[in-house]
């Protein structure tokens, strides 16, 4: 993929160049990794100036210790020069900023919203002279469109979601505390190709279901309980994103199905409305004004949906409050749920990718059955 | 422990009042915790000034969305009121700048270290009469010589990891993956009741072993390996580290006996330099002088050890560079390695408390042998 990285750089560079800065320096880990094609811990990527007195830059890696290889890291891309830090124990921000200032850059795009104010500020002192200003989110509107090869990726991140929790249901549950249950999805995230989770794998029971990001305790699953499970693989770096609900034993109570029904209903109008240019806070709407007249508004998260991809959260937002519109080829999960304190809740998510109609309409990545299952 | 956050909480108000803050906001999640004995995602302390029109503040924990329970989180202490944010997709550090401004404070002290340049921006425009100044690292320097029971804690996380370790060494290894070693490793962990890895558990066999934080990878274990194993467990927010190397077969290359005496060695004389008074910097030079001297000291890496605590990686730094002196009741890591690229190497990891000599010394709490193991 490096002459796609390479792609993504010159874009970044163009949105510099137009804003005026030479050179930028990003320093987010997931932003390095989408134009570096790795991101060593502490490592940032310095766009150096096409042109100074020493000559052109170009791209450098800047690493505080050799870049490790390890799967989940993948390899540099090719145009990308890796230099390790001068001093062992520095800042590669602060070297970035050196570097760029020796290059004979005048100003440098930094990431403002992942700096901190401490950071910054070395900056500025070790290059004065360096006119520092604030690339925003750039790389992360270029992030927002996924290419196929991206999208591949959550496919098979996706599916390997989807057979761990198709082998956890055929085992026996009950009695099993949450902390065990996340701990086997885990292992078998990894055994089916993951490079390990892709956030923190939730399993929530009885009066934990249906909470989003429940950790794990020591609960153990009861006959009666809802089981909700939410858990994702990362596939080279990419992040998905899938939740079901279940009831432990042979007939779930009417309140139950009542509940799970709503919920269904929701998270269904929440994908059906996944298309390019319908608003995102349409999609929310969708799933959120159903649950809002079956009386369960008050419970629900401020969002019912969110972009993934290099992170298990970026944009578009799926909120009320969410400006602009979705585009081809975003993926995003749909993942509304109702908790009710003490009794439990439900909660289902997808990950889907936008797609035109004429294309079929929105991709589901996470095809695990949304039936109310009687585990 | 609530009167001990409190306790905490009124030595960091005295030291913003003698820096001329009346009000101090802390977002760094472990110093919140220290702060008020819970850290839910993306919340801030805001330790509120002692008068003002609207009376005393006192101190508040802002939340992003209502605290979870949950062991590793642990429960808000006594005197410290938690309040939701009025923006259920806001930031709760802009929140509490306004709720400080509106108390009547006229300085807020901040951890610039921890806000990026953009949220510092968001709080100087949400309160522009508020002078924010800079907490710096003050409630780091707090955090840096630990309480009894806070040592309790990380003795009881190195007793954890010991069982893990002991444990995994009971079963067979040839033909494992470092990936799954890995996890049963995890899994033990939690079955020994850590809520969690201290850290991401490292596993390097062969010619990834003497690595250090190698992430696990699909090699599997073979007769004559060097097998590194790095592993913490997090207890109650406290987190230890325990690192071990062993060789698989019966009998140990000479090169790997002697590689595995020099770290050793090295490893035992910066245990025995830990005392009170004692320069930081002269406790990675006994250990690094004797791998110097070997030889290696172009393969050490910059530091031989860290204090551990709320974060697996804490002050005091234990390198050449290191300012400052070990105090007493200090917990420590002391972990040289050497790695020899293309055949492995040794890394030996221990966690330990900086004692006076009158106490018996350095306490160690990670107790697994360090004896080289033929597996």
């Amino acid at each position: 993929m490096s002459d796609v990285h390479a792609a993504r750089r010159s874009q970044l560079r163009d949105r510099c160049a137009a804003a005026g800065s030479a050179a930028a320096l990003v320093s987010r880990p997931a932003n390095v990794r989408y134009l570096a094609g790795a991101a060593p811990p502490g490592a940032v990527l310095l766009l150096g100036p096409a042109r100074g007195p020493s000559g052109p830059l170009g791209d450098v890696l800047l690493c505080a210790g050799p870049p490790t290889g390890g799967s989940a890291e993948g390899r540099v891309a090719d145009g990308v020069r890796v230099q390790a830090l001068p001093t062992p124990a520095g800042d590669a921000a602060v070297a970035a900023a050196d570097l760029a200032a020796a290059a004979g850059a005048d100003g440098l795009a930094v990431e403002e919203h992942d700096l901190s104010v401490s950071r910054h500020r070395a900056l500025g002192s070790v290059a004065p002279r360096l006119r520092l200003a604030d690339l925003g989110c750039a790389v992360e509107q270029l992030r927002l469109v996924k290419d196929e090869e991206e999208i591949a990726c959550l496919r098979i991140a996706a599916e390997i979601a989807d057979q761990a929790l198709g082998e956890l249901l055929e085992s026996i549950l009950v009695g099993r505390t949450e902390r065990h249950l996340a701990l086997e999805l885990d292992r078998r995230l990894i055994d089916h190709g993951a490079d390990g989770p892709a956030f923190a794998t939730s399993v929530g029971t009885g009066p934990n279901s249906g909470l989003a990001a429940h950790p794990p305790s020591d609960r153990r699953v009861e006959e009666g309980d809802f089981l909700t499970v939410c858990l994702g693989a990362n596939y080279r770096g990419y992040r998905c994103e899938l939740g079901r609900t279940f009831v432990i034993g042979t007939s779930p109570a009417d309140w139950q199905i009542e509940l799970y029904d709503q919920v269904f209903a929701a998270q269904r109008a929440g994908r059906e409305a996944l298309a390019p240019d319908v608003e995102c806070r349409e999609v929310d709407h969708a799933a959120r004004q159903i649950l809002d007249s079956a009386g369960y508004g008050a419970e629900l998260a401020p969002a019912t949906g969110h972009g993934v991809g290099l992170e298990n959260h970026e944009d578009p937002r799926l909120s009320p409050a969410a400006m602009g519109k979705l585009d081809a080829c975003v993926p995003v999960t749909v993942e509304p749920g109702v908790h009710l304190p003490g009794r439990g809740g439900v909660r289902i998510d997808d990950t889907l990718v936008v797609r035109p109609e004429a294309d079929g309409g929105p991709e589901l990545l996470t095809i695990t059955t949304k039936e109310l299952l009687a585990l």
